[in-house]
């Protein structure tokens, strides 16, 4: 595994690698690797020649109460973790290397933005389009993978490599659970006690309307009532959202059909979690 | 030399190209080819095993009250001068093929614009920088060629190369002339008689300034009169802008030195033309 932390030298990497024929997979993070970047790390070793993985704290898609410099680092444990998962390259640049003094140029995502936790976050994915069209242009990869936990940075993402005309198919990879179905996050620990028991009946309350759908439900307002219901008898979080759109383009539906995400967001004493299910309906 | 129309062909095609080793000189047109583009297509021949020669009139590019719908075409005779100056793919897409219905994301360039021409027509390097971003993924080029009568557009496509980690060298090439020193340009063809003589004096006026800079004078507003003189004594034009700035980065100088660009923009009867020259200071 080599580490390299130049923008020239990677491309010179990758380079190389192409000319030997060999296809690259790409999992981008900001490091802090946990369980659900070690499933991307995962397909994209089964899926591809060359594993690459790219480490970088992107400060452009903070916002300026948002917590750039205060975010987790642990290179030396990323590093291991890494290793373990069979990665080729890590590219670990600094934020000198990666925006130099003056950007001139940089991406604006005009639709898919607006819903969700991106209404609330103005410019983050501007900032997460930027640093991507840069890394992509850096790693060339094959395949890139990104974890669905995120439904919406894949929906952006998806348009940024259509819309930008990225040679590139995206792999969005399941979200990892816990065993009684919580999503995995960095952030359950921060639940409490008796919290951490509640929580599994967020993904719950996403399976009931799951089967509600199935059975034939296809108003969005009913599927959102029952969601809510649930949560509200279930937990003592404050729900955040709950909305249900189509997928990838993240617009209002008013019947269910076709692809669609039902996403979630609640708010515990100390920890702000998320959660989502697509479906394709017929 | 073959004619694509759609961006999956002509990936496949540059894919193919790409695995036999051969490298890609890339000139990206609006069609309606001129000496200019001739030009540029010639270097790119010399200096590449393959050359690609994009023909695409984009309407993001054009403000709304620009000439988008009028724009010149002519197909049959760019695809004669394509063929004889040895082109060997011509890539031609719809807009439709480009820009489908939706557009999720697009280049904002946030400097080099808001001066010279840029200034004047806000949106028109987003656009440009859009398109390029989508053409350079499309085509891949090793060199991509830029003529530097555009001496604004050039530095803004320095930009995105520099700032999207583009693997592509950036090839400026020196404006063509007539024997007189006119700028070559399409537009030439509205001076009336008496203007076609008077308008080299718009070159005239940059050799004077290159001189008096080679001999010592480093005010940029001294310059800027010199031109300005020059140009009042000798045409009838109106003076439209007389600009000096660092190149690329189009920044303000008190005191010339390092890499400069002086530009102008002239006013006759029926044709706006423009000019410029760059010089490097010890």
């Amino acid at each position: 595994m080599k580490i390299i932390t130049t923008v020239g030298e990677m491309q010179e990497a990758i380079t190389a690698e192409k000319k030997l024929g060999k296809t690259i997979g790409y999992v981008p993070t900001m490091g802090y690797l946990h369980d659900g970047h070690l499933s991307l790390l995962n397909h994209a070793r089964k899926e591809n020649d060359i594993v690459a993985l790219s480490i970088f704290v992107n400060p452009i898609q903070f916002g300026p109460t948002e917590d750039f410099a205060t975010y987790p680092r642990d290179m030396d444990r990323d590093e291991k973790v890494a290793r373990e998962a069979g990665v080729d390259y890590i590219f670990f640049p600094t934020v000198q290397e990666m925006y130099h003094d003056e950007i001139s140029v940089q991406v604006t995502v005009q639709s898919r933005t607006d819903v969700l936790c991106g209404s609330k976050r103005p410019g983050h994915f501007d900032g997460v389009a930027t640093v991507l069209t840069k890394l992509f242009n850096i790693i060339k990869p094959d395949k890139a993978y990104f974890g669905m936990k995120d439904a919406q940075q894949v929906a952006v993402v998806d348009g940024l490599i259509r819309d930008f005309n990225f040679a590139i198919e995206l792999v969005p990879v399941p979200t990892v659970r816990e065993e009684d179905g919580l999503a995995k996050s960095s952030r359950n620990v921060y639940l409490l006690e008796e919290e951490r028991k509640d929580a599994k009946e967020l993904y719950q309350s996403l399976l009931l309307a799951q089967q509600a759908i199935t059975s034939g439900e296809d108003r969005p307002e009913e599927i959102i009532r029952m969601i809510k219901e649930h949560i509200g008898t279930h937990t003592g979080a404050e729900i955040d959202y709950i909305e249900i759109y189509s997928y990838p383009e993240l617009k209002a539906v008013k019947q269910l059909h076709g692809k669609i995400l039902i996403a979630l967001a609640a708010k515990f004493t100390k920890a702000r979690l998320i959660d989502n299910i697509t479906m394709t309906l017929s």
